[in-house]
């Protein structure tokens, strides 16, 4: 058993054990008043008194020191706010919205993994559809693989589809990655991702907000969603279908004044309907690779998208005038400068001009008196 | 030959016959003094030095009778401001700046087919690639159809790809489609379009500001584009690579006032790299269907979007409580109220009243005293 000596850090333990993640009753008052005084209130059952009948049954059989020592085994620690490694950012959630009655900053967090978690609140949330298409698939793994090799850490939810994608191609680059779970950071759900979390908790970060052991509830994974958006600086949503949970942590990055960035898809795919609509409806930012999300999510100047620009042609060069004498220059048998001046709808004087021009550029060549295209124009 | 009485008509007449259109010169001077005495101006060659050595050519061959007779042979007629089919929303064109130094309000249009220009100028247009892939032409394929089905007429430019999926898909439905040309609307551009367009001459209109006879150039594409922009309501780009004409329209209707939109594809897709570039970053409005393009182009309150929902589930209207007790009830082995209350997180005074209601909207079932799913729950 592993002693809990600092009073607060303790009564954080103790109330992460036995309360619901994101339970914005519990975590405003622990706000509030801080979590001695809320856990003395449940102890004593002087107040809260629906709060407190809630929580009397699992407050009875709190160990906390087992609990530590417990995750310690597993090689999970808990982190509370005031840590070296707790990430300032979180604080963002004190001040947003509930969304399905969660929220708050949580108590602690369960962290397992070598990473920092400071370290890693820098990251972009790579989330999106269980269900994703092969497309959504493709573009989610080579996100998270070119965002992990800037070093930005991608932050998932580990579950199939798009966030195994993510992380997947984060792990093949070697570069940091985060699974935030609805379930104990001990526990592998989904269970056939056992192996996926495995690895990241060996090089990257698997954390819950929920104490070792906990099951992952539908309300938990609506908690867990606003931990995802809360410690990464930008969210991508790849691929959501109309009612994807991908949508509920767009919401929360929204509400936190994080980067909500979508990645289109064909409109005639069920995927990306989810997507569309948050770029079309709520704003979301249309992104099309890692240069666009890097921008995103970058300082201002950091990371800046070169300016769109296709292929050129020595044409794009020329002034509007020297294009219409171009056209009016045949591909077959030659035309006198006259000839050229009027199907240009320009002067003699200028035709004349224009022509040098294009011969200069290697556009057209003079054949007696006569001119035509090079072989090479088309 | 035809007599050509009012000298403004006939001024214009000779003006669209020789002069390139789109040119700002010759339009600004037009809007400016009027046709009749640029035309004047040009005759004495008083003036206008260059533009007027630009058309001196072309202005000494014209024979306006004979124009508008061979117009009339092909069934196409000119129409001028002023006439009771021209489009009031045209004179938008006299605002705008340059674009590729084309510009300015059409000295007139060249018109063929059985719809009236007016009324065909509250449509849409549908541009894109011409080396669409198959997603667009289906994509734009819809579009056309269901916009042509909805009354508004479907405005392109007859090329290939997306623009004859487009007046393929109104012609389909029997809809209104208009093909707007670069050259003389007597021409079949491209070739192979022949009976394209030779069916749109016969149910809808090809319309084209150059005269009867003009050949393609660039520069005409160019200044062609402003006008599918300017009669259209909204343009709607369905893919369009990196250098796509279809831009060009964009920017045209951007300047006008007018709806820009994109439909998204796979980031993946060449092809949908500058509709992509038109969302991100020139805030052309994301489309996915008919019904948002719709939505765009009509006048407020009419032809709203639904507010996007996906399916529902009865544990939609649970609230989070009820929700969590639920998730706590095991599909196996039934559990006590004791059982659920610790695992929900919540009194055994609330699991029983959520127990309740979760047995009244049949998802749970008691077995004795014990709690279990329904087997219809998942």
């Amino acid at each position: 058993m592993i002693p809990v000596d600092d009073p607060e850090r303790r009564a954080r333990l103790v109330l992460s054990s036995i309360g619901e993640p994101g339970d914005p009753r519990l975590l405003s008052l622990v706000a509030e008043i801080g979590p001695v005084a809320v856990l003395e209130a449940l102890r004593e059952q002087s107040a809260y008194g629906e709060l407190r009948d809630s929580l009397a049954e699992r407050l009875a059989t709190c160990r906390p020191g087992d609990v530590l020592a417990g995750a310690a085994r597993r090689g999970i620690r808990f982190v509370v706010p005031g840590d070296p490694e707790w990430p300032e950012s979180l604080a963002d959630l004190a001040s947003v919205p509930l969304l399905h009655q969660r929220g708050g900053v949580p108590l602690g967090l369960w962290v397992r993994g070598p990473l920092r978690l400071d370290e890693v609140a820098g990251g972009v949330a790579v989330v999106g559809s269980r269900s994703a298409t092969g497309y959504g698939g493709r573009v989610a793994g080579d996100l998270g693989a070119a965002l992990a090799d800037s070093g930005r850490a991608v932050i998932s939810g580990a579950a199939f589809g798009i966030d195994q994608s993510a992380h997947r191609g984060a792990l093949a680059v070697r570069g940091p990655t985060v699974a935030v779970l609805a379930c104990g950071a001990d526990r592998a759900y989904p269970l056939a991702h056992a192996q996926l979390l495995a690895l990241i908790a060996e090089e990257g970060l698997v954390v819950s907000e929920a104490a070792p052991g906990c099951a992952p509830t539908r309300v938990r994974f609506l908690a867990r969603n606003r931990l995802i958006a809360a410690l990464a600086r930008g969210t991508v949503v790849v691929e959501a279908a109309a009612r994807s949970g991908a949508l509920n942590t767009a919401n929360w990055a929204d509400s936190l004044g994080r980067s909500v960035m979508g990645v289109p898809g064909p409109v005639t795919s069920a995927a990306s309907q989810g997507v569309h609509h948050l770029i079309r409806a709520r704003n979301a930012l249309l992104v099309t690779g890692p240069a666009d999300v890097l921008e995103a999510v970058s300082s201002a100047g950091e990371n800046t998208v070169d300016q769109f620009s296709g292929p050129t042609h020595p044409r794009d060069a020329l002034s509007i005038e020297h294009r219409q004498v171009l056209d009016a220059v045949p591909v077959g048998r030659p035309a006198t400068v006259q000839q050229v001046a009027r199907a240009a709808g320009t002067s003699i004087r200028s035709a004349t001009q224009a022509l040098e021009v294009l011969r200069g550029a290697e556009l057209v060549a003079e054949v007696g008196d006569r001119w035509r295209l090079t072989p090479a124009r088309e």
